[in-house]
Parts: structure tokens; C-alpha cells; sequence
């Protein structure tokens, strides 16, 4: 526990596993005391947390399951007994330095990393911690452009697509965090892009905003294999699939040769209990395809080089990245359920506090 | 038509579309005339085939789909009018040259390539021939170990797999023609290797014959989920998959992180009007799994290499090769079918002739 000048600290609860689709109500607000010194011999920081990343891959820690990646989140159920030590939600977000106990750390630095869903933190793990550097653009970019998703839109597009100037390219959840920037890397290298999402909003965004080719609502299409073979007449060289399901399938008939499939997140699966069954993977054998999942993780040694490529592309106007942002940690529960719904417009970000 | 000597040419004719389980009936046997010559100014050669191969990739051609890396075969109902203008079943073969208008063939020389089910065959496109220059091995490994499957086994697990010594390895249809040669290539290399395999018949030949590490019949497993991790428990580093569907589920969440699914043929699903669902895909993600479809044709600028190596590992004894043989054109539709209920032991090959 942090020392010092003693606070209130409102945090968000993640109350018990959630099976289905998340409500706000599997979440709740509850205000605590922080101290805002990092105890002594502590190598940490306390932070007061400005801006908070609402995450696809937050809805797999929901669930009771330990064989993946990342741990459940600790459901306040557990210490029913107290609800004083109940720990806040965990998740990418941008924060200030208050106090260091981290020779690289000091007071008044800006760093991103993983950070908890409440007002002031101790972190400790500072190692995971990126410092900002480049602070003449908008801070919250470090929860999308500029951090975990434009990373993994980079990783995934460069490193796991092999993409070619001038060929034709498919984006799911195009308007989303990572979807807008693959889109848009996409473009500059050359390629023929088309994107999918839910709304006509998201729609005229992905082509007027970002300059997609193409795009087209998968909600108002009957059959997604017809709605593809419409904008990929000759078919599909690259998909980046952040949904999976029913889209992937339909994507499987309509890849080209040698086509190259990225898994970056099956969102339409991760409300399902049991996921839905994808039928056409012997396309994978008759069109030679390469299918890959990655975790961003893997790549973050690419992050410098990311960071001056997208930073540049920003400064010369060759990308636009376009936010959702829900103001006051209030607002956390209600941001991060509206992923699964699709009701945010852009990166989902929530703003607890301006600096 | 081939002129000179008109000689009876049995012939396995392919009689209409297939769904669900292949039958004998499906195919019938019919007797034409061939003349034994080649035509003036073509630049074919006939040939007296020896040795058809059985393959899975035959059953999709049965069905009437054309986008796929093969047509469907020409179906006998086409030429209902005239039983005289049915064309055989086509596949790969050894067979011996009696005529030649191709200045890179000879009369007596031995070739294997795709051939017609029949006797005697005109082949016009002699460039897919390969022309046999080692006879001090069974000729019959041709249409297996020294051939297309062969070459399979080889291209998919070392240009496809990244196999690495010391690594797990799990191989489906483990004692088929594709099946039984990854195994052994991975033992060379130092893999620790299990199969499956669908009778005990079947298992002991895995274990005893071929040297791999361990083995199961998949049809006495509940549970494969269960018997993948008695076998893997600490998991899966590659997957030679030769038949889709639940195997590949059960497999997937076996896998390691940086796992390899090399996806040679999906013979589980190929009887199948609509093939099943794969629910577990979201490891590829969670596990960063790569999992790559590939045809061998692809490979076939390897083939020199390939054989030098093989014969090699032969003449060394360092690995073994088990045939199915029938005997006679006569049984080749009874042949072919027995595949789809793994009535094979080891590669089928259809006897025609002896030289």
C-alpha cells in the first residue's frame, strides 16, 4: 500500500466471471483511500491514471479460464468478506508520475502501460512501462495510435501479412482501433482496401475519413460470400481478421492464392460460450493459404521503429485515427461493454482525468 | 487416338458426381481398343501402365466444384450416348514407355506421373512425367514413397513445419501413404513423434515399423482432447494434419505457443456434403500458432533433392515403407473406395501390370 498524502481513489470493480454478453453491472464503482508516496525500498511509481484503453482482449479475462495468455481479472466475489481490498480492472492506459521509486522514472513523467481502472495507482511491474517522449500530440494516442493497438495493427500488418504494393487487401472491424490503421498502412503501401463494419457511420468513416476503397456494412448483407465476391471480384490476397466466425468462413472461398489470413481477434466469438464452427479451412490446403495468430507482445522490440514511421505519417497528414472518448471513470463499465455491441465509433478511450 | 497394333485397354470409368461415402459402383469397368503407336506429328507417348496410385485428393474430384487447384473428373453420364467416349478415371501412376513421339522419351523407359486408369494410356502432356532413372527399388514406390506422396511428406514437413530437433510432433493418418514418411523424417531429425491411426493394426505398425515414438487409435478415444495430452503433456510444437475436422479441434488446444499446423488434407470431411466446424481457432491467436495449407505441386523444383535424400535413408535402411498392394485394374475401384474407411494398410497401389 502507498504511503503519504492520503486520498480518495475511485476504482472500478470487475464484480464475478461474466458468461455471455458483459453488462455494466458486472462492474462497479467503489472509492477507496491512496496514499501517493511509493513506499520505501519499493521500486515502483504512483501514478494518477489520465486516460484508460477499452480493449477487445479485456473480455477473455472475464472468464474462469487460466490457459491462455493472460489471467482472468480478480472478481471482487472473492473478497466478498471485504470490499476494501477488492482490486480495480486492469488495462492499457496513460498516466502521470507522482512519485518514484524507479531511478528511470520521475515525478511529472508521462508514461503508457498497463495501468488499473481507478484514479491514482501503484504500479510495480515499471519495467512493462513506456515512457512518452512525444508529447505535441493528442496523450490519449498512447491508448490507440501510438500504443498497444497501433502496435498491433503494425505487427500484424508488416510482420504477418507479407504485404505487397498492389494487392487486395480485407480489414473486419475496419473503423476500430486497429482496423483503421492496418487500412490505412495498407493505402500507403498500395494496396486495394476494403473494410467491414456495423453502421453506415463507421461506413463513411472508413471512406471518406481514412480512404479505404471500399467498404460496406456486413450487418446489411444477407450473404457475406456474395458481399465479398462483389468488392473482390478476383479475389483476396490479405485478410486481417479481428472477428472471426461466419466473416472468417465466408473470407476462406474468396482468398486468392497464397493468400495470407492474420488473426489479430475473433470479437464476434468472445461472447459465445462455445465458438462458432469455421467450415472452410480445406481452402487452406487448395489455395495454399497462411493462416497466423500473434500477440502483440511478441513485437514490441519494433516499437521505436514504429513509433518514428507512425509519428512521421501523422505529422505529414498521411494518417487520421479517429477516438470514441467517454469522459470520467464513470463511464469505464459502459465504454468497455459498448465494444461488444459495436457502439463506440473509433478507439474506445475514457478520459478519468486531463492532466 | 494412338495408331499402329489395336491391342483390348480395360478401363476404370468414373460414372457420375459423388456425395457422401464413395462406392465401387460409382466407378465401372469397360473395354475399348487402343492402337499402341503414337499418332504422327504429336508429341505424346504411350505407355503400358504398371502401378496406380490411390489417393485422398481424388474424392473431391468427384464431386462437381470447380474452384478448386483440380477439376472435378469427367463423369461417364456425360457421354451417356456413347459408351465408347468415356474417358478413365486420371491419376498418378508408374508406367513404361512403348512408344514415344517425345525426343526426351524413349521405347523401355520407366516414368510416373498422372496417367489414365486403364491398360494403356496416350499421354500428350509428357512434360509432368518424370522420368525413372533408379530401378534397384521396388518400381511401386513411384506412386508412393519415391513419388507424389512422398514428395508430399517431405515439402510439408520441412518447408512447411520449421521442424526443429528435440520438438513434439503429432501426425494424423500417421500410417498412411503421407503419414508414415513425416514421422520418420521427424524421428531422423530428432523429434519426439506420436500418431493416430485408425486400427490396432495400424498403431503397432507406427510404433514397431516406422520407430515412432508412440501411437493411438483415435477410434478408441473418447475423448482426443484427453488422449493428446496423455501423449503431449506438455504440449504440441507441430501438427502434420492429414484429416481436419475434430482431430484438428482437439489439436489446437494442445498446441504450444509458436506452434505449426501443417495442413496437408482434410480426408475426415472429404465424404462430407458440408464440412464440420472448427471451434478452436482462437488459439492460433492466443497460442501465436501459424498453420499453413500447401499443394506439393508447388514443390516439385525440390524433387532431385528430395529423391537423392530419400534414396539415401532407403539404401541406409534408416526408413521403411508400407504398401497396400491390389492386385489387378479390376480392384482399383474397390481400392480407391477403402481409403475413405481406412480399409488400407499403409499406401494403396493398384497393381495393372508387371513390367
Amino acid at each position: 500500500m502507498a504511503e503519504g498524502e492520503q486520498v480518495k481513489n475511485k476504482q472500478i470493480i470487475f464484480k464475478d466471471y461474466v458468461s455471455g454478453f458483459p453488462k455494466e453491472s458486472d462492474m462497479m464503482l467503489k472509492t477507496s483511500t491512496m496514499g501517493l508516496k511509493v513506499p520505501q525500498g519499493v521500486k515502483g511509481v504512483v501514478v494518477k491514471n489520465l486516460y484508460l484503453s477499452c480493449d477487445p482482449y479485456m473480455r477473455p479475462r472475464m472468464r474462469d479460464f487460466r490457459g491462455s495468455y493472460v489471467e482472468p481479472f480478480t472478481p471482487g466475489s472473492l473478497y466478498s468478506y471485504s470490499v476494501d481490498v477488492m482490486q480495480p480492472v486492469v488495462g492499457c492506459g496513460v498516466a502521470k508520475v507522482l512519485d518514484s521509486g524507479d531511478p528511470n522514472l520521475k515525478e511529472g513523467d508521462l508514461v503508457w502501460g498497463m495501468t488499473g481502472w481507478e484514479e491514482y495507482s501503484l504500479i510495480t511491474a515499471t519495467e512493462t512501462l513506456f515512457k512518452i517522449q512525444h508529447t505535441d500530440v493528442p496523450l490519449s494516442y498512447y491508448t490507440g495510435l501510438l500504443g498497444m493497438p497501433g502496435m498491433t495493427a503494425y505487427a500484424g500488418f508488416y510482420e504477418i501479412c507479407s504485404p505487397k504494393k498492389g494487392e487486395s487487401v480485407f480489414v473486419s472491424a475496419a473503423s476500430g482501433a486497429v482496423g483503421q490503421l492496418v487500412g490505412q498502412f495498407a493505402k500507403l503501401l498500395g494496396c486495394y482496401v476494403v473494410g467491414s463494419a456495423g453502421t453506415k457511420e463507421k461506413v463513411d468513416l472508413l471512406k471518406n475519413k481514412f480512404g479505404f476503397d471500399e467498404a460496406f456494412n456486413y450487418k446489411e448483407e444477407k450473404d457475406l460470400d456474395a458481399a465479398l465476391k462483389r468488392y473482390f471480384p478476383s479475389g483476396i490476397d490479405i485478410y486481417f481478421d479481428n472477428v472471426g466466425g461466419e466473416m472468417l468462413d465466408a473470407v476462406l472461398v474468396n482468398m486468392r492464392l497464397c493468400g495470407r489470413i492474420s488473426v489479430c481477434g475473433l470479437i464476434s466469438q468472445y461472447n459465445l460460450d462455445k465458438h462458432e464452427g469455421v467450415h472452410n479451412l480445406v481452402c487452406l490446403v487448395t489455395k495454399r493459404i497462411r493462416m497466423e495468430g500473434f500477440l502483440v507482445a511478441a513485437y514490441f522490440h519494433l516499437y521505436p521503429k514504429f513509433l518514428d514511421t507512425v509519428l512521421s505519417y501523422l505529422k505529414e497528414g498521411k494518417i487520421s485515427y479517429v477516438e470514441d472518448i467517454a469522459e470520467g471513470l464513470e463511464s469505464a463499465p459502459a465504454a468497455l461493454v459498448g465494444l461488444f455491441s459495436g457502439r463506440n465509433v473509433g478507439k474506445q478511450v475514457v478520459v478519468v482525468a486531463n492532466e
